[in-house]
């Protein structure tokens, strides 16, 4: 049974086939964030630690951390993301108890945010381009963490879910090469649009299935993608979570403060019996009037005794 | 490829595994709403037109009707639902164009509903109980309709799925037997709350995967019932359906009146590749305040042609 340990310095979280669904918080992360990347460059950090504190309180089982700022007075991110990086890492486990995945696409920033991570985070990411094999999973090795692969390779995205199958499972052999278990690689097996691709959904169902059932590998996606361009997203997004979910998916990159999407997960969990006594379920989602009403009845029979 | 066809006078729906979903209305049934009831042996029909407009206006592709009521002037059903059945059927499609489905435990109520039904009605239902196949198979053959089979037999409802598969597969065949194709079998698994049974869900999603693999059969699910007893039901069931879709589910009893589980269906259509353009979706859920806005310029612009 695969299962893809993650751990901050006081909390373990499993990514697995019979676990409850990983939800990776994607809050912390400038990209298209105009005035999150404007702060981070002046080196102000008040919006990281309220979107690190919302993200657990809405139920987030890890969270991301993207340094992924172009700095407007250096525009070399080698120089100004690594830094950048152990500056967050620090703050965000200052701040909050969950596992970490550390995000980016500068080799030496993930390298600083492995150096500054308390316990034993996910790392995103690597993908089947022969340099990136070749400069992340030395490090994947050396720090004995996980790794979300990126199923494209130097012949770009494919559309064919076939090729980007081939691409997953070339990472996963190429991990193995470098001593990395394949339980410790978790496939992004890419989520295009829908609206762009109309079998996009389909695609993802299949390649998860496949993904699990031929390489024994959990998977992760970024489950937004799937309804970019479309309307009522939220409610594209709250639908095809539980679907991958049942073919299989076992964590995803995502904003856990949407309740539509959330309480699309918590019903997965229960339906896929992740969710023991229903008890999640039952303590997000029991009335609270009903909740405040019962206890003056049980204080009143606990006083006639 | 299982194609399911049913009929009403002027339009035809079809159940199939490349098909948008089949939502079948449940409002028309008096079970557990006792002011239809009374209005049903008052001969008020007020509530009924009411149900039969409402639920295509939200979007069900076909409409259950249930004529079960229990007169108090005449506790007798196999007298009393046989007649009201044809009144309703009647009413029903004097009123609304979609095709109907016959639902009935009193096989002569099943005899009056297809005798007065208009086009292809799917008959709801047989059981593997041997007296019942033997009552209702032949109706099944003599009228050419679809009839949904519900897998419980002599033995009752087993809470073991293949035990429940068993009894699908020995409907199927000796529904051949009677003539009658597989094609025209619409098999409901039997849906237990998840509240009571942890496996409930993962069981239909499984059970749906077998019937449509090694039967070859289309299915149907009183949907709600995954939820019985839990807080927030209806979050449940939007999970619920497209995960069930998802496992190739292609109807359910349900209630079309409730726009979370309407969404969850429109979305899973979408993302199975059921919603060709995503015009379905485009045309539900596209912004108003937008279509409101676009329509003046296009005036503005013919205008100045």
């Amino acid at each position: 049974m695969t299962r893809t340990v993650v751990e901050s310095k006081t909390k373990t979280a499993v990514i697995g086939f019979d676990e409850p669904f990983c939800v990776i918080g994607e809050r912390i992360n400038p990209t298209g964030r105009k005035l999150l990347a404007a702060e981070l460059e002046a080196g102000t950090f008040d919006t990281v630690t309220a979107d690190a504190l919302q993200q657990v309180e809405c139920g987030a089982t890890m969270l991301d951390v993207n340094a992924g700022v172009v700095y407007n007075s250096n525009p070399n991110p080698n120089e100004t993301e690594p830094p950048l990086m152990t500056r967050l890492i620090k703050l965000v486990q200052s701040t909050v108890d969950v596992p970490l995945c550390i995000d980016s696409s500068v080799p030496e920033a993930l390298r600083a945010g492995l150096e500054a991570c308390e316990g034993r985070p996910l790392l995103n990411s690597v993908t089947g381009e022969e340099e990136r094999m070749e400069a992340i999973l030395p490090l994947v090795r050396k720090f004995n963490v996980p790794v979300v692969a990126i199923s494209n390779d130097d012949a770009g995205i494919s559309e064919d879910p076939d090729v980007r199958f081939e691409v997953a499972r070339k990472i996963v052999h190429r991990a193995a090469d470098h001593g990395i278990p394949a339980h410790d690689v978790v496939v992004d097996p890419l989520v295009m649009p829908v609206g762009a691709m109309a079998s996009a959904g389909r695609q993802v169902f299949s390649l998860v299935r496949r993904l699990r059932e031929e390489l024994d590998v959990n998977s992760t996606c970024g489950a937004s993608n799937i309804s970019f361009g479309l309307p009522n997203r939220h409610a594209i997004n709250a639908a095809f979570l539980p679907m991958a979910i049942a073919a299989g998916m076992t964590s995803a990159i995502m904003n856990p403060t949407r309740p539509l999407e959330m309480a699309a997960i918590h019903a997965a969990n229960l339906l896929m019996d992740h969710d023991p006594h229903g008890s999640v379920w039952i303590r997000n989602y029991k009335p609270k009037t009903a909740e405040a009403g019962a206890q003056p009845m049980r204080g009143r029979r606990r006083r006639r005794r």
